[in-house]
């Protein structure tokens, strides 16, 4: 196939030209260019995990995105679905809307480098796509494999369950920020802005760390809406309430320091850190302290889950009560 | 789950609202509501099809379409990949980008209930949704099963294969001239009137058709862009021409009656029909006239793949070359 000259590309030579290398890996009998893939799984799995997210234009990420740093975005945030349910994911497919101005060698070689940089570094394929003109909107859907019966879900923490989070909390609102030059962000120096940059951008979906816990885990999530709206989905699935320590939530230092004001509330509530909110029962949780000394697992405690005769789904911060439901990104506010 | 007053519906109650009760089915181990379903295969099935499509409103479908006739069409248009594919639908994902004036119960129940007549017909069940706030774009993502190794493909026909058509061609442009009462269409009665209608806005995926023919046909593809522009698929995938005769071409009478100066063009040229092109060898070619004559499948034969020393990928419209590659509908153009 070719690469030359698509500046009036047409569908067809769009999935051709610029996203067909992307699809070549075991477990793709029939890749992009027919009616659909045929795709052919492990030996020993019967168990498949679909997860699909939309990202749009101005909404989850702003319009001074470059093409490349789009796609790894839109890819990475569809990892991390694949994290969250302990599932290695596979494959995926591309629903591509992008006005015509987009339709052009310089845009999508950027944009297919981007998601093809992902794609080869957890090893997922493309192997079906659609392109349509029209404001720019990006649906992912991936598909993954997971041993029988070992998903992670939301459901099934029991009480009394101790409460982990990967990684480090408010490095994406951070870097939404600095993307954005807001707050205290222009004393910023030069590497620590790419790293922050790069955490929106760029979040590492935390596939091993879902692999190691899908035996281990009661509950899991990923912090895509923030860390208090996420953890009130698995208090809902399960029936209970949270209780979680500000003190003890995980923040780079850098963070702390740039944007004293604003880290605590990021931690708790901005969305972006695709870092893995997990519960593990008191049984598990000697081998989680020398899974995290020993540096097996990135990863924090930061509370724990509760019953309440009253009412559940509530996750209490230092005692208080949130409602957790009323936290989060909402498009259609 | 409450399907009560989401007037003000956010993306999580227009999930568990409008959209879970289409996930209940064999083969489905964790529905929506997580960060991804779990699905598991059948016991005998290890191969996959998968396949994406994008609908967006003035494009794919008139602004004038009811929420449920868009349910319809955006699910019967998946499907007619899987049946392209020869393989067996089960599975499905919908991402949905609505305007936030669409977000609430008259829109969301009736486009519920379009995708549901769908999904239950074909039993295919729901398993993930992403919503989003925007211009109306309904992507859906198909899985399906198919037998190692039968999966239908574009390439693979040989010379002298011949050529067939499932059911009447022409149906869906004279649908939406219906629709949009252009052409001879005032004279069109209500019985025939609702029948094309319907032809436009729930074209019949030929899934018993695509499974019946997985090993026997040589190639096959659905005819969405046209019958020239698809056949032309086959033939560039197959490194062949094709020659067929507008004479052989089924067309229904009525159309041909109402429309009779447009009724071979859109034969052609006109996508929307969502039939199956496929090709056959001269060793099953004695088979499938038995299985017209019994009514087994409702087919026609109605040309052959020719071998050329000069150019291949070409269609023969009684013995004129017409460049396919020019013909079929381009979003960039």
């Amino acid at each position: 196939m070719s690469r030359s000259s698509p500046q009036k590309a047409n569908e067809f030579q769009i999935i051709e030209a610029y996203f067909k290398d992307l699809t070549e890996q075991d477990g793709v009998v029939t890749g992009i260019g027919d009616d659909g893939a045929v795709i052919e799984l492990s030996v020993s799995s019967n168990q498949l995990v679909v997860a699909t997210d939309t990202l749009l234009e101005h909404v989850h990420f702003p319009s001074s995105a470059t093409a490349e740093r789009i796609g790894h975005r839109a890819l990475c945030v569809n990892l991390s679905d694949m994290a969250a349910m302990g599932a290695k994911p596979r494959w995926f497919t591309l629903a591509l809307t992008l006005p015509k101005e987009y339709a052009k060698e310089s845009w999508l070689k950027k944009f297919s480098t981007g998601l093809a940089d992902v794609a080869s570094e957890y090893n997922c394929a493309l192997i079906g796509g659609d392109t349509t003109a029209g404001p720019l909107t990006i649906s992912i859907t991936v598909i993954g494999e997971v041993v029988e019966g070992q998903s992670l879900k939301r459901q099934g923490a029991k009480a009394e369950d101790y409460i982990y989070v990967t990684g480090t909390l408010a490095d994406g609102a951070a870097g939404l920020s600095t993307i954005n030059d807001i707050y205290g962000c222009t004393s910023i120096d030069i590497i620590e802005r790419e790293r922050l940059v790069n955490r929106f951008y760029r979040p590492e979906p935390k596939i091993a760390e879902g692999l190691m816990l899908n035996s281990i885990a009661s509950a899991c999530i990923d912090v895509s809406d923030g860390l208090v709206a996420d953890l009130g989905h698995i208090c809902n699935a399960s029936g209970l309430n949270a209780e979680i320590f500000t003190d003890k939530l995980p923040v780079h230092a850098n963070v702390k320091r740039i944007f004293p004001d604003q880290f605590l509330s990021w931690a708790l509530f901005a969305g972006d850190d695709y870092q893995l909110c997990f519960t593990v029962s008191q049984e598990y949780r000697a081998l989680m302290s020398v899974w995290i000394e020993e540096g097996i697992i990135d990863a924090t405690e930061i509370g724990v889950m509760a019953v309440s005769s009253k009412i559940s789904g509530q996750v209490l911060i230092d005692g208080m009560p949130v409602e957790a439901s009323k936290k989060g990104f909402d498009h259609f506010e």
